[in-house]
Order: C-alpha cells, then sequence, then structure tokens
C-alpha cells in the first residue's frame, strides 16, 4: 500500500537494524486519515472472504482494527493483555512472548466474543515473529471459530512469522513489507 | 445520546451499585456501528470549536477517539499506561489513581505530539471520579495546549468528576450520563 510505505519513509523512525518506530502515525498519534485508508485496503484484499468478525490486540491493533471493522460492518474485540480482573473467568487465552520487551505475557478474551464457526478475521499492527498473530489464531480455534486471514499493517520480511504463517496455509495480507534495513534505509519488498 | 443509552440498557451489565460493565459493545467488544455514531455525535457537540487533535487514553479510549477523530479530521494521540521503554524519555506525565482496579499507575505522552497552542479536545470511555480525565488534562496543559473540552462516552453522574470538572470551566459532553442504579435497574440523568 503505497501511501503507507511513504508514511514509513517519511516518518518512520530505524533504530539499528530491525526496529522502525511509527509512533507518529500509528503507535501513538494516530494519522486517522490513513487509517482509514488502511481499512479500505483490507477490506478489498480479504473481499473474497465472509468474515463475521474481526479480532486484535489492545493497544495498537484497535485503530486499525476499528477501521477495517467499519469497512466490513462487522464488531471488533480486542484480546486484553494479562487478565484484568474484571473480564470473568471465562475466557480463552495464549502465553505471548514479546521479543520488543524481552518478556511473556498473557492474552485473553472472554469466550462471550469467539463463536463457533465465525469467520474470523485478525488484524494488528507489527508482524515479526508472529507471537502475538500466533497467540490470536490460537484463541480463535479455541472457540471454534475459523480464521479466515490475518491483515497486517507492516511486516518485518526479514522475520520469520510472516513466512511461516502463510505456510501453514493462512492468508497473510500486509499493508507494508519490510525487506531489510540497511544503512538507515529501510527496503521494501516489491510483490 | 439515544442509541448509547439503549444499547447500555439492551447489553450493559450492572455489578453491584456503581459498576456497569460495558464489554459487549465498548470495552471488549466494539459496535462500530455505534462507535461511528457515536463519533458523529461529538462532533455536533463540539462543532464550535476548532479542534486540532484528539487525545485519549488506552486501552478503551482508541476506538472511540479514532471513529470521532475521522469526523473532525484530525489526528488522535494515545496516552500510554506506564513508560512504555520505547517511548523516550522525553514524556509529559501524570500520575493516575484507578478506582476500578485500586492501584495507581502513570500515563505518558511523547513532548512531540503535543504542541504549545494546539486546542485539544480530550475523550475517554467512562467519566467517574474523574482521575484518567483529568491526568489528561493535565498533560496537555504540560505541553503548554489548550483544552478543547472533554468528550465522554458514559458518565456515572453519581460521582464527583464530571461536577468538578464543569465546575472548573471545563466544557465536559458525556453521551449517557447515568444518574444512579437501583435495584439492578440503570437511571440516566434526563437533561
Amino acid at each position: 500500500m503505497k501511501a503507507l510505505k511513504d508514511k514509513i519513509l517519511e516518518e518512520g523512525e530505524v533504530i539499528g537494524n530491525d526496529i522502525v518506530k511509527v509512533d507518529g502515525f500509528l503507535n501513538h498519534q494516530i494519522d486517522v486519515v490513513l487509517l482509514q485508508a488502511m481499512g479500505k485496503a483490507f477490506k478489498e484484499r480479504f473481499s473474497d472472504k465472509k468474515i463475521h468478525k474481526i479480532l486484535t490486540i489492545e493497544a495498537s491493533g484497535i485503530g486499525i482494527a476499528v477501521m477495517a471493522a467499519l469497512e466490513f460492518q462487522v464488531p471488533v474485540v480486542f484480546a486484553k493483555k494479562d487478565q484484568p480482573s474484571n473480564v470473568g473467568n471465562e475466557v480463552y487465552d495464549a502465553s505471548v512472548f514479546s521479543f520488543t520487551k524481552n518478556k511473556k505475557y498473557t492474552i485473553c478474551v472472554s469466550k462471550k466474543y469467539i463463536k463457533p464457526g465465525e469467520n474470523i478475521l485478525v488484524i494488528d499492527d507489527f508482524l515479526a515473529n508472529g507471537a502475538a498473530a500466533n497467540g490470536l489464531i490460537d484463541i480463535v480455534r479455541q472457540g471454534g471459530a475459523n480464521v479466515a486471514g490475518l491483515g497486517i499493517a507492516i511486516e518485518k520480511g526479514f522475520q520469520s512469522g510472516g513466512k511461516e504463517l502463510r505456510e501453514k496455509g493462512i492468508k497473510v495480507e500486509s499493508l507494508a513489507i519490510i525487506e531489510g534495513i540497511s544503512s538507515n534505509e529501510i527496503i521494501f519488498r516489491t510483490l
């Protein structure tokens, strides 16, 4: 998606060889015009699927998921990190290791909001090792629902998450795939 | 806002005398059609103000803020809870006591995203004692920006936050004000 790639090049902040911070338009401040365009792009890329619900994870995934859900006209469910006291005990959960924060945490979704047979589109801001995505997919399946696909804003193509998920037969659509970072320059995969 | 009040009556879950859980359409699962209507309602209620930016707090505020921002065509900034390692040290922060979770936490916003002179609309899902709202207002002012107003989805009118903020001269617009909960029944303030 050209608008997203352009924005990453203009405002993304490269740290070392593997981190691109997008706090200026996605992860802290949000450009809602771009976000809306991203929502429309996900709708196009998954137009062949009947989607019943979108599942994401707090906090950065919520904005993207909401905008995509507006296009699909379906509800969003966002997984909570660590089990908040007021969610209740009836949850599906999964353990996720965050390489960014170097710690393990639990994500959970109330059983009320994943129903058997639903086609659920999983959406998240980043895909790197696939830890969060695999946790969300695990939760969808615990609920007896189907993973309709995985919609990602920015995939780190030089990490293995996307490749492994595609090899498992999951339709992964990333709006921008970073192939690598070289001398502070971001190189995108050209499809 | 009738659609929101109706939804609270239909799906809100009353716990004790002071908690209304809205996990079915706002705080865990999100009804995006309702969310879009809420965004439009905020646009109407603050149409007299020039708004440069919307500030909210992760995670439940993000969806509402994004939808309102789409109406205003301005960016959203969401305050982070506790200082994540990758936000950088250049932040405005405020201490917030959560009565729901009975603990104090810090919220922070990068100094890059609050600029002197900006008119900032603060949006959040709930207003009870006003702890989170006051923290966000504090951050806006630390940045030399102006609080254009406070837009709230659900105000607990039987707690003091809204009254105190209005007495300080802040324009507070709540889409639904719960006056009280009696015998498991939610009573709204009629304006």
